[in-house]
């Protein structure tokens, strides 16, 4: 099953979390409404709400509670999205210009701070303690991933080790907090919300690592933004890990060289990309990619047959196989 | 009575308050509590805890729940001002360097967004809906505050009214929602909470607008910041609103020339501060300021008298006399 039929399948459900990001974003400020509808509006798969609606479907819960649940992700991740923008000085989100490059760090900070607000509002009026206590959770460590991340920027003695970890906080840990919810609104019991958030570690972590070796392969027009983005902001990722590791020490030299030296010229980057693929970085980040899916799939198994069932192996299918 | 007195009244408080700040900010990811620690540490007096334990001592409410609130407010106010001194590219905070020039942008606005993370998790672990509810609700005001103050920047059209409105959000808020809760965690009805809110608002109104006329007559030593320094970020406050209201349509146009044309020079700011003296602008802000204070006092003075009551009319004298 393709991702874009499981798409269709939650077409209703998708629409109502749509009209409630559209609602609850609407400040009287109109600058903030413009902004994050801007980045908001210009999709992406809607990858959490999907993870949290499929989850909840898992145990037959089905109440609206799960449309504003999956809201509040969304406002979670896009003001991740907002500030990450401002940091990477990133030119391009989702194929559109950036938030920063069209209104400025100024008010990408803010509307970034007044989605963590308003997403902290709707858990307020929510009221639960338990799923209260996954996003909270969830929040922070993606901080701690993100600041994590800006510590070992450039840092080419980063191990395999230290860089999964990064990614399990900054990009997983929202995916799992995603799956987690459904079984947690479901009313599950503890170790159900526990395997479901480490199927949702796991598709997360697999996500971001297929993420990064598109950053290698993928064309600007299928990827939304240009080639080997990561490497110029000093993002050490698996392939380059790989390759690091691998290599002789004098071809580790001149890449540690390149990376130091910041605003490298597209040739260097081309350098660098050439000695990752010799040493079969990409193979080996998909490598790893693929366990991580093998791993969550088979999780995901543990759960009776259903038609549930059947779409989150789905996407775990398509996070390893997508090529934007 | 002093600020110094009542600080000193409240000393073993105030400790747990800051012991709270010390351990909750205590990540893992190290570079986190040394930021934060630097700001937080940098004191400041600590006004907004001041108010929630004030508040809550007029209800003789006193148990330990107040010392965690107390420091969630602070958490967010330290997360607002990491912000804040990015977006003004600000050198100095509370008489050290900023974080900003220290650690540079990206570790401020990540430290500031887990501050923010932390606040909501201690209020997670509270689980008190009206609590939570009147935090949510002021953190979404004062972001919304920060906004328009962006929007209006460099705005020589911006009325006192505009200005008022912009400071009651972005400022005023929070002490008004320190005071709320003093009353809220006594559970106080829901008219006593509005009181001790609107003590709290006027409050704030009065220390932004005595905040802001610092900055045209404060030396740098006793403010902890340079002068004029909000000329320079465009920030259009009371007393130079008041002087373009009044002076002529050629001096007005000569400031607007100044404030348009960025990185002002220190002898434009010294003819922008000599037209705002000449037309009495700090006068009718300081004036201003003390109307406001003038119906706090009034409303503070609808309780019962008590020591809470002297310390919170004490602290009403402080904002409008301190000089720093």
């Amino acid at each position: 099953m393709q991702i874009e039929d499981i798409i269709l399948t939650y077409e209703k459900d998708l629409k109502l979390v749509e009209e409630f990001l559209d609602k609850e974003q609407n400040s009287y400020v109109k600058l903030i409404p413009q902004i994050s509808s801007h980045i908001i509006a210009s999709g992406g798969k809607r990858l959490r709400p999907l993870l949290l609606l499929i989850s909840s479907d898992l145990f037959k819960y089905c109440e609206e509670r799960r449309h504003v649940l999956a809201a509040v992700i969304e406002f979670i991740h896009t003001a991740s999205l907002l500030h990450d923008d401002v940091i990477d000085h990133a030119n391009i989100r989702r194929g559109r210009a950036a938030a920063n490059k069209l209104w400025g760090n100024t008010a990408s900070i803010l509307v970034g701070d007044y989605l963590y607000a308003t997403a902290f509002r709707l858990l307020t009026e929510d009221g639960d303690p338990v799923v209260q206590r996954i996003i909270s959770s969830a929040t922070t460590t993606m901080v701690e991933g993100e600041t994590i991340q800006f510590i070992k920027s450039g840092d080419a003695e980063i191990t395999e080790q230290e860089y999964l970890s990064i990614i399990e906080k900054k990009t997983a840990i929202l995916m799992s907090a995603s799956c987690a919810l459904g079984a947690a609104l479901a009313g599950q019991p503890q170790e159900s919300i526990r395997t479901l958030s480490s199927i949702g570690l796991k598709i997360g972590v697999s996500f971001q690592v297929t993420d990064d070796t598109l950053d290698y392969v993928g064309v600007k027009e299928e990827f939304g933004k240009n080639i080997g983005m990561d490497l110029r902001e000093g993002k050490m990722t698996l392939p380059l890990i790989w390759a690091l590791k691998k290599g002789s020490l004098a071809e580790k030299e001149a890449v540690i060289k390149i990376i130091k030296h910041k605003s490298a010229e597209d040739e260097d980057i081309l350098t660098i990309i050439d000695f990752i693929k010799n040493y079969g970085g990409i193979e080996y980040a998909l490598g790893k990619a693929a366990q991580y899916i093998g791993e969550a799939k088979a999780l995901i198994k543990s759960f009776p047959d259903s038609s549930a069932r059947k779409y989150l192996l789905s996407i775990a299918d398509y996070v390893l196989n997508r090529n934007n």
